[in-house]
């Protein structure tokens, strides 16, 4: 039954949920988590594991790339970050932590906003994605719905094989007046690498941008900051729900084109909630503030959203990630342990893949498919 | 469906949502938010973005009253606040802050009773409001129900523009043993200014107050410590949602006089919950802690609502606001960066106007009274 | 509609409310907080407010019983705790709090039942109890269940003129295996005074409990630990109701005898709950930590509920009440201050009096049974 | 009314709920609690109280099941911990302590894996388990689902005479590819004991559970780390009052077999949720955490759940239990306090058995079974 509450009269809302609010049920046999496959094949792709990283320039340096390739992800790099904009990236990197050491998250904003200020030189950027394309990681790379229709055709020259259209929300055709409208489903037709595009939140925009091509959409709408400042939350067990149904009657729709669901949100910080997420529909999360613990990471032990350079209206900060008071050296560990373990931590922070299939092998599935239908309950009390 | 509940045999109560419980959901095409227009027609006059200043001596300076104009809002001044009792205005207002400074923002609360115990010299607050007046500010006065009849009409004659009768909450007729009840109807009746009353937190006595000729209902208690103290509490988006309701049947009972509802809460302090309340049917905000951090304010990083002065039964307290640990001084802003950005801060705090435009941009709305029915949700879990 | 949810398979549980899930709704003509009656009729006798203090020692002195009459209240004298057990009261009292500072309001649990273990001496109570009598102050006396049948005649005696019987939970009729059950309805009748029982907090006991011939019942089971210690919690909002319903039913029952609801709960802190609870069908409140900012209590700044003292299974603690972060001399005003103001603090801890008749008169009534009715809301987040 | 939700379209769960969302309604006779039984009949045994001990190191000293014993309760051996594994146990309990005393909670888990990939010495598990059945007590032990067929024989013949095979989370059939799965039914019909089962958290797999010919199943999952790492949680009111319409079914089925029902959960911390639980349909609880405060205890004041030690995904932290700043030397009491009083705590976390005796009584039961039936309500707010 649909909740629609009256908030006032004559006013409705529907009552959502988060991944926070939900549990799996378990009701079958249980089974070894050895016994269960978590390979997630996108379009021409086959990947081990149904895990991305979310593009910012934090987490994806070459190493990082390489790194999420050889545990089975995905790595995506941020074409709008700092790659393209400065010379030496890791002096660059260096300088926003120490900044941020020193005058504290919330300032360091303006240093991004100022470092995101400098002109991207495409050259610079065409070249460090060349070099990771040397390598054998699959190449993804992110570019925001303003610039995609410039920026997404040099990528695909340069190596990338997946694009990523990432805004915090986004819709299939964005209006602005006296400028040409982005028709995602003209633009994506001209390439000729699969596209990944959101972040959305409801069944109508998402069977939209279903409808444009994309063979992926990204549900959830990055930093959460965005509810503080624009009044726009997705709940997120809620929101992959809603997109779940808009891929079944698109993939009815379509007589069997079926559309990847990608989940990207503060929500994903803990192992219980990626199986969660795949248990509303997800087939594969992307991972931010969780991987700033890989020793692979470019500012291991720091993260911020790409959206937080953003020139007039930052969202996130950059911030220090921590397990407990101060981070140590100690609580940086090898990408293999923050996604395969073993782990020594009991707090779902560690050894995510390992998690998620023991929540699918406790429930009784083997596959992810067959897991989006497993039982779930809500529960009275928040978490 | 209204949801009521049966708190215990044969009592029933309805069910209230703040604007922390609900959440703006686009649905639509999203624009470009430079496309928005954030214009407010308030009777004669027009304000380019739709927001006033709560009427506290902690904010409304005449530098202020002028920031505010000249940002595009509108200040409102409290009649009976310091202005007509101090000839050294600036001097009191640095009394107060050094006494919060050196005993804390309670035990202000006695000190700000004792300066409004001093008479109301009435040629003083004359002279202050005419200075201001001679400025290109549009002058808004507040006055409490009680005194409106003494003080409006001279107020008006010192040059108001538009009276704002505002106490924590009012009804159209007031009534009292042994003295005139104050009758709104009358009393609007007899001034030449458009007259902004509240605040009001139901449809009856929105409606009441609607057809005293108010042109303007505010929506919202004031401080949250009426919950505390008399056990009223007034959850914002049910309040709004409710005068919204009354407006439209009043609308169509004279056949099209449109009242503005102005939202005047303790909720109101992040730009994400500006929209929110926009979106539940306001046409404007009252905004008090957040321009608190106003450079041009008259106590820059001090508030105090203006009820915390009651000499009986005061609500509020004289208290430094504060982003962080300590406010330091660069915690203050110019009120241009609070009101219009551009932002280096991620939370709400900073770039209201920035703020409601993206939500409207976002959710694809390019004008205010549209914006009203924007999709909404509730969420399961708090904030 | 009854709020009835299902648990578990075939396991059935009504929703219930607290004081802080509701809030008053002001609908109709505003007053003046002047014109509000608060009297309170119990019996032959009439108080102005409807206040009684919770007995125990650590506000009970003589001097604080005759303050509560001063100010208009009822304090209540407990004859299960110090007074009939130590001759010097005041060094006793004063070991107690000096206990607790040194070392902590845990740790003291143990000296109180230590305290308590001393024998009751009935003349030495008898003799207390006369000189209070001396005064003109009501003298209302608790026993408990347990020892009510022994206690009660000789308080009467002694000039008792209200017999309080107060447990934690309590029933018509006690089962107890080989002794004699207290039949309350006889006991009762022996009495010449007007009987005060309880606490109960459904509508069965509660109406049990009326037909015993109690002028009042107490709804409410005194401290929150009861929840964490024996899982049983009264939310009071809902159990006000209900006991209300119980009264409405009696009333009709026997033509027209009117039972009296008197509130005792730890959500009684804030005058705005007082307000609540009159507005879910209490005539009267029984105040317990606020009354402790009292200059006049036996133990000015601290409290502990009568239950502290039981010898195997205490509930509450010895604790040093706290508006800030350390009491100091300054927190503790006089007993008329707390009760009628005016006050300096904002947060509903002072002026209760001034609180409930602003309630009264910003909804727009003038005595304290029609108040009874006044509309009220739920609130969908937590206080 | 069973409660459905719908979290996104075509997506729907039952709201479920826990200990602390509940509470207990005394609407009959109050009785003594002198005059409540709470005996324990399980198979053959009779246990004075239905308490159980959980099964890990940190509790169970030889002298801690004595003591269990000697309290009228039944301690449970974790035959897969440190008893088999290490020839000197005191000394590694010390070790353990020390570890997480100088490196924190989380930080041993690493030493406790590695204590635990010791191998299993059967020989050392058997004479130790020997010695405890030449005491008086009822001997119990735990193993795991993995290591049931190869050990509980084993035990059986060292002298255990009551096996728990407890996972965090149990299937009457377990798969497992190139293995051959435990099938619980033929399984149990192999042993001469009776079997307690578990954990289960729902109507179904209890069901098939209680056909395996268990004569007890465990309800809940252990520790809370696996809803952060797993997703799964089990609030247990909801879990307890599903797996007993399970028994109730079943019951009806075999005409007559009677299946206890034990709860184990992190939710049992206070003796108030103890009382819920029996209320909703435990016949006996497994307490943790509570029990680590024991003077008897294996490590007086520090607590571990068995599946801490998991090699690759451990659950729960080696930590220190505290009822206040820093565990003194006097927060450790003998194991009778604990269970049976006097208490000087008024929070729940001393005398568990006479706050489940106050609960019985006050809601007018005199045995575990009626209690049963008690009746419930659900707060609105959280605990």
């Amino acid at each position: 039954m649909r909740d629609i509450v009256e908030i006032g009269i004559g006013r409705e809302a529907r009552r959502t949920y988060s991944l926070n609010d939900i549990g799996l049920v378990p009701v079958r046999r249980t089974r070894s988590s050895k016994d269960v496959d978590t390979t997630w094949h996108f379009d021409a792709y086959t990947f081990d594991i149904p895990f991305l990283s979310h593009p910012t320039d934090s987490l994806a340096s070459p190493e990082f790339v390489q790194a999420m390739a050889d545990n089975g992800g995905l790595a995506v790099i941020n074409a709008e970050g700092l790659w393209g904009r400065h010379a030496d990236l890791d002096a660059t990197i260096a300088q926003v932590v120490q900044h941020s050491k020193d005058n504290g998250p919330e300032a360091t904003v303006g240093l991004l906003q100022q470092l995101h200020a400098a002109p991207l030189d495409v050259d610079l950027l065409t070249e460090r994605i060349r070099e990771v394309r040397a390598g054998d990681a699959t190449v993804a790379v992110r570019v925001s719905p303003q610039h995609a229709r410039d920026l997404a055709p040099v990528l695909v020259k340069a190596g990338a094989e997946i694009i990523v259209i990432q805004g915090t929300i986004i819709s299939a055709e964005h209006v602005e007046t006296g400028g040409e409208p982005l028709n995602l489903k003209e633009f994506i037709g001209t390439l000729d690498v699969p596209v990944i595009a959101g972040g959305v939140s409801d069944y109508h925009t998402a069977l939209h941008l279903m409808r444009t091509g994309a063979a992926g959409v990204i549900v959830g709408g990055g930093s959460n900051t965005n509810d503080m400042a624009v009044g726009i939350h997705t709940p997120m067990a809620s929101a992959i729900a809603d997109v779940a149904a808009a891929r079944r009657d698109y993939l009815d729709e379509t007589g069997g084109r079926y559309v990847h669901i990608i989940a990207d949100s503060d929500e994903l910080v803990l192992s219980g909630n990626v199986a969660r997420a795949m248990a509303c529909g997800a087939d594969a999360v992307m991972l931010g503030t969780p991987l700033a613990y890989a020793a692979e990471a470019a500012a291991p032990g720091w993260f911020w959203p790409s959206v937080t350079a953003h020139p007039r209206f930052p969202r996130g900060v950059v911030q220090q990630v921590s397990l407990g008071e101060e981070l140590g050296e100690s609580d940086v560990v090898p990408l293999q342990t923050l996604l395969h373990g073993p782990s020594t931590s009991c707090y779902g922070t560690e050894n995510f893949v390992g998690g998620l299939r023991r929540a699918m092998a406790k429930c009784g599935y083997s596959d992810l498919k067959r897991f989006q239908k497993v039982e779930l309950m809500v529960r009275n009390s928040p978490f």
